[in-house]
């Protein structure tokens, strides 16, 4: 029997891509991890009832739905059709007993950061009230600056602070991940003040490896890289912060392995951090 | 007769990487360019009297040299063993009449970005004697924060002021690079700031693709991507400085082509920003 303890550990599906999510849930389940993040391209080629079902089935509890979000472009009609995909996001979450979903805010490159930013906080605020009323909350999830042409015009913890703060809701707060901000010379501190404003939401993990081959699927295990884990998870404790450590990874040589050996070196690499 | 206006730019010749400098001086005066950033690797093979030559032979007013730094290190001995590079370097900018070395600070993935942070601020005020006795000024050349791992501790324009203005000599400044820094929301202050202290020493120009498929070897050519390259030359300018736009771009895909026609396009790219 393992003396490891899992129980605040969460996987997202992503991280596992190989896997539908039926069997996200039975290797999650059999492993001893209690806590899934769905992610919603599993949720594709399946009627949303049977996926509650495959959750419900499985000593699970979801911590989130990613994602939501790409709110900008130079195109109204897009950002109608964003607030409508955010919309099914909301009821996807809510069905599947997700507390929040995760918002990649997005970004166009054919305007300027500023102007992407203010679409993202009006496309927030728009979906407030539908937010609400499903009982599901927005997580603002600034992206590493290396993602500002086309993902995310949010690229700060600073910026998404900014952000909840202005939008001043109860149903709107941010996604912490270390592989986005943990360059930031400021991240100490802004931790500290997303969490005295109630707005810590959500922790994501990995590592930030030397050399990086990918700028999208190149992300460690932890331990494997450079990112300062225990400082930052420190810092995310100092809050009062209760929820579970994600493990969100996207990487082609791991998903090239078999996904219950890699799920051991995920289980392992978190024992160890 | 072309009606551009090259008055003010420089090429880096890293930008037309499969050139030798004698290449480089004929080719870029032939163009009607007038100012030159000498990277390193071209010195390699080559006395440097032969190279103070080249350049001299060639109506060229040389920008800076590139590049200096990478000064922390988890091993002392290679920290001593960078002092000693960076003096070269010194050495070699004095002999071609460069006026700066550019520095890319370094960081070592083995430590935290602070004490790496220590350690470049140390190794500049160790070089500064050296520096002044040889009449060359160290620039300061934040890097993307996707480079924090192993390239720079120095991420931000913010930091680079910070680190100009402790070490307060007028041997120290900043190189502002458009690639690294255009995502920042803080940017056209900081720009602001570092032509009030005096340390606004470089501007260099390329663009961000997207996507960008590699996290060195990618750039584009200015136009090409969605740096709002006009809004940060104004906030330059406005700071009152004078020097060259140095454009530097490194481009596996552009490296590729015929490098004549790539100066055009740099040139046809340059005239229509």
């Amino acid at each position: 029997m393992s003396t490891m303890d899992l129980s605040k550990l969460c996987v997202h599906t992503m991280t596992t891509k190989p896997w539908s999510l039926q069997e996200c849930c039975t290797e999650y389940a059999r492993a001893g991890i209690g806590h899934i993040t769905i992610w919603r391209n599993v949720l594709d080629d399946l009627p949303l009832s049977e996926a509650v079902k495959m959750v419900q089935d499985h000593p699970l509890s979801v911590t989130s739905l990613c994602r939501g979000g790409f709110f900008p472009s130079i195109d109204p009609n897009k950002r109608t059709d964003a607030i409508d995909d955010n919309k099914q996001a909301i009821e996807q979450a809510a069905a599947l007993g997700a507390p929040l979903v995760v918002l990649v805010c997005g970004a166009d490159p054919g305007q300027s950061l500023d102007t992407s930013r203010k679409q993202i906080q009006d496309g927030i605020a728009q979906l407030l009230p539908f937010a609400e009323g499903h009982g599901v909350k927005l997580s603002i999830e600034p992206l590493h600056p290396m993602y500002a042409g086309d993902r995310s015009a949010v690229n700060t913890l600073a910026q998404a602070n900014d952000m909840a703060e202005a939008l001043d809701s109860p149903w709107v707060g941010v996604a912490v991940d270390v592989y986005h901000l943990w360059w930031d010379p400021d991240l100490e501190e802004e931790i500290a003040r997303c969490g005295k404003h109630g707005n810590l939401h959500a922790f994501h993990i990995c590592d930030w490896k030397t050399p990086t081959e990918d700028l999208l699927l190149d992300r460690g295990l932890m331990g494997e890289g450079c990112i300062p884990l225990r400082a930052i998870r420190d810092a995310v404790l100092a809050t009062g912060f209760d929820g579970p450590d994600e493990v969100e990874i996207f990487s082609s040589r791991y998903w090239e392995m078999d996904q219950r050996d890699y799920l051991q070196k995920i289980i392992s690499a978190y024992d160890a951090m």
